[in-house]
């Protein structure tokens, strides 16, 4: 396994350009979760609704290794709250299993909860699969888990579901 | 209780000026849940964020009554899947007491999730709490509890937790 001393990362803002590594990366993650055929974007999508508009709809932020090899992201965008306005939602942090337990997640993590807490609304929202570990790490950071403290649970009408609806 | 028949609604795109009734159902819907001390905008940051500028954070719908008496609201913003890109996530729906039970609930959810059908995604999510039937009313039209099927749960790090980390 590697060391952290072993790894040379830089954590940044991605460029327009990252967006052909972070989408295999989002790749990565779908068919290690045999969810590839869910994929209806590509890389040139994240370009234009990321870069190629005066009005980003996310923010993504790359782990980086001295060679130029993007191992890790995190994507974000802005959400709306009525009781506390613009807030942030993380909705995706993922890092190759090569270099995963030496940090860089969190190190990913911490830069996102930053700009959260530099934000007016000093609120950072995500949601995790019960059975992910990461589960444990967030809360010994102070997340609550609102599913279980206030009883919250996601809806989804898909695609399906408002076809049914509206033909 | 009033009959729908004796209801006359128009359900239509918020304007600018519609937040200052619009801010009072928020206030309204926080006393219910004794939660009111936690509203920390007001309805000139509803304003500024949705109407006063190039980049709305946020839609609202409103259910106006034909004297211009405004008793529901429905308020969502553009989410970011890594998979389906633009997505709309509703944030709130709400009507007055006195209006329920008559189908304007429905009208104004139909009304989003039109929207939600024309846009690219093609997916409309939001959160419900465990205990509120609404909950069996969305799964009806087809809606998914991701929470149940998919075990996602919803974290957050609020100020406090923020401040933790950064101070």
């Amino acid at each position: 396994m590697l060391k952290c001393s072993e790894v040379n990362v830089t954590i940044r803002k991605a460029k327009k350009e990252d967006m052909i590594q972070v989408f295999k990366l989002i790749k990565d993650l779908a068919e290690f979760e045999k969810l590839e055929n869910q994929i209806k974007i590509n890389a040139e999508v994240l370009m234009k609704d990321g870069f190629d508009t005066d009005n980003p709809a996310f923010t993504c932020l790359v782990a980086e290794l001295s060679d130029g090899h993007i191992m890790g992201y995190a994507l974000y965008y802005t959400a709306y709250s009525t009781w506390l306005g613009k807030s942030v939602f993380l909705e995706d942090l993922y890092i190759q299993p090569a270099y995963r337990k030496i940090g860089i997640g969190k190190q990913l993590f911490m830069a996102v909860a930053k700009i959260a807490h530099e934000s007016a609304s000093k609120r950072l929202d995500f949601h995790v699969l019960s059975w992910n570990p990461a589960g444990d790490f967030y809360k010994s950071l102070g997340a609550e888990n609102l599913t279980t403290s206030e009883k919250w649970q996601l809806f989804r009408l898909n695609e399906d579901a408002l076809n049914k609806m509206f033909t």
